[in-house]
C-alpha cells in the first residue's frame, strides 16, 4: 500500500537550510531555527525543518561543492552526518538524536539526499546491506552534472531496490518525515529517471514510516506529470530560485502551465522562499558573480516588500509548498508578520482549487481560488508602472465570502 | 462569460463520418446514421452527429485531398456546404436544414473546420464581414502541412477576431452544437497555436450558442495542457488512430501520461472508434498502402472482439470522448451490444476519477476508477499470451460496490 | 555535362541591389550602377550586376514584402519584370534588353529568383510550358516562411523538372549569367531542399548558357556541404548581414567552420558588403526598428573605416564572394580606394589556400593564405582595446614573398 | 610547430586488435599479427600495428568492460600495460619493449587511449607529474557513457595540459607512432570536446616524436570538420562498423557527405575492416545478441566476397584509413589477395581527389577518382538484384589511363 497519500494533505510548509547556509549548515543552526519555528510559526502551519545537501561532507563551508571530496559513510554505502558539523551523530547515531529533538518541539524533520550511490562506495566496492551484492554490482555509469558525489543506481540490477530500502530503513530509524531527493526531477544529461523515482517510492512504502517525497531540481518535465503525481508529493517546476525580480516574474508563467496538476497530495513546487537574512554562507543566487568571496552574499533579501508579498500570495494561491530559506532568528517583525499573515494562512488551509485568468492587460495577472467557505482573487501587476491601482511588482488580494 | 463549462459535463459520445467516408460524406449518409443513432444509441448516451472535413469541397470522393481544389465559399471568406453533396444547403441555407433535422431527432449536430482562412479567399482578397478589412489583411503566411485549403489567421491583425466571430455566428445560425477544429492541436511545422485557440474560444463565447470545442489533430502537447483545459472541451492526445493492434497498445502509454488532466469539462481524446463497417470511401488507416484503389479499404474493423472490448473499456475508464467511426446502419448485433453495454454506459456516466496502476507484470495494465456508487477495476493484457486469466489483447472488468 | 565548373574560377565579385534598394530597384538604378562598375571597378575584378528579389512585383517600394500581392507573370507560371520598374521589359521582352546593355559594358548580368512556383499560378492552374501539366500538378504544399510569393515544386511530380527547365531557358534567352536562388540554402520549416537544388543544377546544365548558381539565405547547413559543393558555386554561410560590429565579429566564427570547404568553383558566402550609401529604400538591417518610416535607414554604412577594412580583408583572405551593397554612384574616394586596393585585388586573384590559426590571445585572430607567388598573413583584433599594435576591430595585413 | 602534417601523407593502413580480440588482446597475439604484416603486407603499404582499448585492465577477457574495475596505473595517473597480458611491460617498462620489437620488423606501433584521467586516480588523488597539482585538481566531472574508466580533464585547470604532456612524453618514450583517442570524436552526452582535442594536439607537438592522431568514436560531427582537420589526422565518421550489409550500405551515404573534407593529412575514417577471422574474443558486432557466451561470435567475416570487395574499393577510392580487424595469421589466400590487390594498392598511393556522382539509378553509386597517372571509376550496385552487369552488393572498378 502506498504511503503517498498519508502525508502532504496540504502543501508542506517549513524551513530549509540552503538559502542561508548552502551545503554547510551545522546542528546548532538547525536547532536554532527549529526553536524559532516551534515558537513563532508552528501555530501558522509551518512545521518541516529540512537539512539540505551534503550533511555528510565534513569540509563543506559554503554552497560550492568540493569536487571528489571524501564523504562520511557507513560500511554499507550509506552516507552519515559529518560529526564535526553534527556532534550528536557521533557513535554512529546518525540523525536520530537531532530528529528526536525536533520532534520534541512538535516539528517534523527532513533531510536531503542525492539520487544514486556514493562514487567512493563504488570504488571501494562496499557491500550492500542485506544482500550479497556490492556497490559495483548496482551502480549505473551515470552522474549528476553539477555534483561529484554519486553514481546512479541501475534499476535492473539485483540489489538495487535493496540498497534504496536500506537507506530508507536507516532514515526511518532516524525519524525522518521528509526527504528532498536531488538530481532526479530533471537532468540535463539523461532522460527522465522514472525507474529511480519508482524505487524511491517503493522504498518509502516499505520503510515503516510516512515521509513526504520531494523531488529536485527543476524544471520537472510537464510531459511526465503523471509519473510525478503517482510517486511524489512535491516536485520542483523551476530551476533554483533566488531574490531577483526576473525569477519571480518567470514563476507566473510556470504556474500558468502547472495549475491543472495541483492537488490530491501532489504539489508542483515553486522552490524555496529567499526571504529575510540569506546568503550567510551560500554563494549561489548571485549570478553572474559566483566567484565572490565567502560573505559577499551575506544579505537581507533583495526583494522589495511589494515583491515579497507578491511572492507569498502567488505561492499561496497557486498552492506551492513553502520553505523559508533565511536564518529565521534574524527575522524582523515585518518578515514574521508576512509569514503569519492570517489571510495567507487561511488560504493555505482552505483553498481547494485555483487557476489563472486573462485580464486583457498583459501586465495584470489574475488568479482566482475556491475555498471551503470563501473565494479569493489576487490581481498582480507584473509590469513596471502602477496599473489599476496596483503598484509595480505588487498585488491586491481579495477575499470574497460565498 | 465563457461557455466552456456549459457543455461536455461528461466525455462526449457520438458518430463521426471520417472513418467510413473520409472527406466525402453526403447528406443522405449523415441522416441515415443520425436516424440509427436516435433509435438505437441515444438512450445510452450517444448524441453527437459530426460531419468531418471538407464538406465544402464538391469533388471530394475519399479521404485524399485534391490539392489546391476550389472550395464552395460565400462572399465573406466563409466556406459553405457543397450543394452537390448536401442538397438541403442550396440557396445559401448552409447546414441549417440538416441541423434542424438532426435536432428534431433529439440529437446534437457537429461540424469540422480548419484553423485559418481559405487560401482562395486570400488570393481573391475577399472582404471580412462586419469590417473594412480583407482576407489579405488578416491572413498569416502559415499553412497546414497536410491540406492545402487554408492560410492561418494573424492574431495581431485588425479583423482577425471579427473573422472568427463571423464564422461562429454563421455556425450558430445553423444550429451547430459541436465544432471539431483541425490543424490546431498540434503542428509539425509551427509552435503551439495558443492565440488562434483563444480566438476560437472567444468566438464561441460570443456567438450566442453553446458548442463543444474539440481540437485536432494530435498528439496535443502535454506541455500546453493548461491552455488546452482553459479553452477547449476535448483535444486529441494521439495522431490518427486506426484498427491495428499497435495503435491500441500505444494508447495505454498515452492514457498513462494524460490521466491527471481528465475532467471538469476538459477531456483528452483517444480519437474515434474505428469499429463496424469502415473504410467505405476512406483510404486512410491502411498504411503502408495508401495508394490502393478506392474500395480496397472497405472492411469490417480489423480489430478482434477482444481488442474491440479492450478499446471500449479503456476509452470508458480513462474517460475519453467516444465517436463511432463506422457506418452505423451496417452494425451487427454484437457491435450494437458493445456500444450499449450497460456496465460501460454506467461507467461513462458515473466515474468521477480514474488512474492506472503498476501490476508487477509489464503485460498487465490495471486501471481503477471511482464512481458515485461503485468503483471499477479493469485488468488489461497487452501481451501476446494469456496471463492471469486474461486473453491476449483482452480485458477483465470488475464493478466493486463500495 | 555539368556547367558547374565553367564559371566561378575565383570568388565572384559584383554589385547587388538589396542593401540600397531592397525589393524595389529600378532599371535606371541598375544601369547607373553598372556604368559606374564598368568605369571604376571592372579592371579590379568586379563584374557581376545583380537585380535582387521581386523584380516582378509592381508595387514593391522598400524591402518589405506586400503579402499575397499579385505578381507580373507570363502564361506559363514564369515571373516577368514589372514594366513600371523595368520599362525595357515591355512587350514581353523580359530582361533581354537590360541584359544586353550590361553585356555591352563588358559586365555580367545576374538576377534573383525564389525556389518554387508562384502561388497565383497554382490558384489559376496555369499550364507548364512544354508539358500537358499544370501548376497544381507540380506544386508542393510547402512555403517560404518570410515571403508569400511561391509554393515549392514537388520533385517527384511529372512536369517539375520541365518547369525549372522552362525558367532557365527563359533566363538564358535574357542573357543571364548569375542566378541567386532564395529560400533554398536553409529553411526554418523544412529539411534541406536537396532535390530542388538538384533540379536547379540540371536546369542550368541544360539551358545552353553558363550561369553562376548562388544559394540563399543562410546559414546553409555544414552537414550538407558536399551537396552544396556538387551543385552550386556559392552559398550563404550566414543569415542576412548588416553594418553592425556584432555581425562582422560573428563572421570570424563562421569562417573558422567553413574554410576547409572553400575552393574548386564552390565558395561559401559571407553575404553582401553593406558599404557606402545604403538603406536608401531598404528598411532591413536596422533591427530592432524595422517599422521605421521609409527613408529612416538612408545612411552611409555604420561601419568605421577600421571595420570596413577588416571586413574586406576577411572576405578576401577567406575567399568569400564579394557583392557591394551600396549605391555605387555615391561612393566617396575612400570607399572606391578600398574596393580597388591593389593588395586585396591581388589576393583575390592569387590565393590558392587559406586557414585560420590560433594566436594565444582570444581577441587576436590570425589568417594565413598561400598564393601563387606570395603568402599573406592577416592579424585581426576583434576585441575592444588595441592589442599587439592592432586597433580595436582593426587588422594588420602582410604580404610575404616566398 | 605542429607535427600534424609530418605524418599521414596517405590514409594510414594497418591492423587493430578490436574486431578479433575486443579489450583483451595479449602481447603474443600482437606480435604474431605484426610478424604476419611485416612478411605479407608491409610491401603493400600496411604498416601500423595498433593495440586497442584497455591494455591496462588485467581482467579484460572480451569486448565487454568490467564496470569500475581497478586498472594498472603508475604513481602519476598514467595507465600502464597489464603485465599479465603484456609480460614485457614488467618492471615499469611499459610498452617500450613491444614497441621496439615492432619497429625492428619495419612496422609502426599504435596504442589506444581514452580521453581524460582515470577515475581511480581522482579518488586516490594521485599527483600529476611535473606539477604540484593532483588528479582532483584537473578532473572534469564528465564521463564516457559506455566505459567507466575515466573522468574528463578540465581544460581551464592549471595542470591539465601538463597531464596530457606527461602521457605523451611516456608514449614517446615507448616509441608510439599512432594514438587512437576514444570518447572524443563524438559524445552522446556532451558538446564537442574541442578543447581536449586541442590539448592532445599540443601534447603531441611537444612530445618529441611524430604520431598519427586518430579520433573515435563516431559519427564525428561534420559541423566541426574544420576543428578536426586542424588537429587530427583521422576521425571516425561512423559509429562502430561490423560485418552486416546494412552497415556497409550506410557507409555510402556517409562518404557522400564527407568527401570534400578528405586529404591534406586529414582522413575521415570509415572504421576498421571486419574481415577474415574475427569475433575470437570480441562479442560486439552481433547486435541484438550481445549477451551470447564468449566464443559465440567466433567467425569468419559474414560479408560475402562481393561485399568484401565492395568495401575495399569504397574505402580505397574514398581514401579512408584502413585497419584490418581480423586475426591476420588465419587469413586464407583469397583474403590476403584482397589486401594486396595491385590495383587497390596503386589507388591508395596515387589518388589525389575523388567524389561520388549521381547515376540516374538509385541502386547504382558511382565514384570517380583522379590519380597522378590514371583515373579510376568504381560503379557499385547497392541494390538486391543485378543491374548494369554489376552483381548485387558488388562493384565494377575501372582504371582509365589519362
Amino acid at each position: 500500500m502506498s504511503r503517498l497519500k498519508n502525508v502532504a494533505h496540504l502543501p508542506p510548509k517549513g524551513w530549509n537550510s540552503w538559502d542561508c547556509y548552502g551545503a554547510s549548515v551545522t546542528e546548532d543552526e538547525v536547532l536554532g531555527n527549529a526553536e524559532y519555528m516551534a515558537k513563532h510559526l508552528l501555530p501558522h502551519g509551518w512545521e518541516y525543518v529540512v537539512v539540505d545537501i551534503q550533511w555528510y561532507e565534513p569540509t563543506a563551508r559554503s554552497s560550492i561543492y568540493n569536487a571528489f571530496a571524501p564523504l562520511e559513510m557507513d560500511g554499507h554505502a550509506r552516507l552519515m552526518p559529518a560529526v564535526n558539523r553534527f556532534p550528536s551523530a557521533a557513535g554512529g547515531k546518525g540523525f536520530a538524536p537531532l530528529g528526536e529533538k525536533i520532534h520534541a518541539m512538535g516539528l517534523k524533520f527532513g533531510i536531503h539526499m542525492m539520487r544514486g550511490i556514493p562514487r567512493q562506495a563504488v570504488h571501494a566496492n562496499t557491500p550492500i546491506l542485506g544482500t550479497n551484492r556490492t556497490a559495483r554490482d548496482i551502480a549505473a555509469n551515470n552522474i549528476c552534472p553539477w555534483n561529484s558525489d554519486m553514481y546512479g543506481v541501475n534499476p535492473a540490477a539485483d540489489g538495487a531496490q535493496a540498497y534504496y530500502d536500506s537507506l530508507f530503513a536507516l532514515y526511518a530509524s532516524w525519524g525522518v518525515d521528509f526527504v528532498k531527493v536531488d538530481d532526479i526531477a530533471t537532468s540535463r544529461l539523461y532522460p527522465f529517471f522514472r525507474e529511480e523515482i519508482e524505487m524511491l517510492r517503493l522504498a518509502i512504502d516499505r520503510c515503516g514510516r510516512d515521509m513526504v517525497l520531494s523531488l529536485s531540481p527543476g524544471p520537472a518535465p510537464l510531459e511526465h506529470a503523471a509519473a510525478l503525481k503517482q510517486n511524489a508529493n512535491m516536485w520542483r517546476m523551476t530551476d533554483d530560485y533566488w531574490d531577483k525580480w526576473h525569477y519571480l516574474k518567470g514563476m507566473f508563467e510556470r504556474c500558468a502551465k502547472w495549475w491543472p496538476l495541483v492537488g490530491d497530495h501532489g504539489w508542483p513546487d515553486c522552490d524555496m522562499l529567499p526571504l529575510g537574512h540569506i546568503g550567510i554562507r551560500s554563494v549561489d543566487g548571485n549570478w553572474p558573480h559566483p566567484w565572490e568571496p565567502l560573505g559577499a552574499n551575506n544579505r537581507q533579501t533583495r526583494f522589495t516588500r511589494d515583491e515579497q508579498r507578491t511572492m507569498m500570495v502567488l505561492w499561496t494561491i497557486f498552492r506551492s509548498p513553502m520553505f523559508f530559506g533565511g536564518e529565521l532568528r534574524d527575522n524582523d517583525d515585518w518578515t514574521l508578520a508576512l509569514l503569519t499573515d492570517p489571510l495567507l494562512v487561511e488560504m493555505h488551509r482552505e483553498i481547494r482549487k485555483s487557476w489563472p485568468e486573462g485580464s486583457g492587460n498583459k501586465d495584470v495577472v489574475i488568479w482566482r481560488a475556491e475555498g471551503v467557505s470563501a473565494d479569493y482573487v489576487a490581481r498582480f501587476n507584473i509590469g513596471e508602472v502602477p496599473v489599476e491601482g496596483i503598484p509595480p511588482h505588487g498585488v491586491i488580494l481579495e477575499r470574497v465570502v460565498k
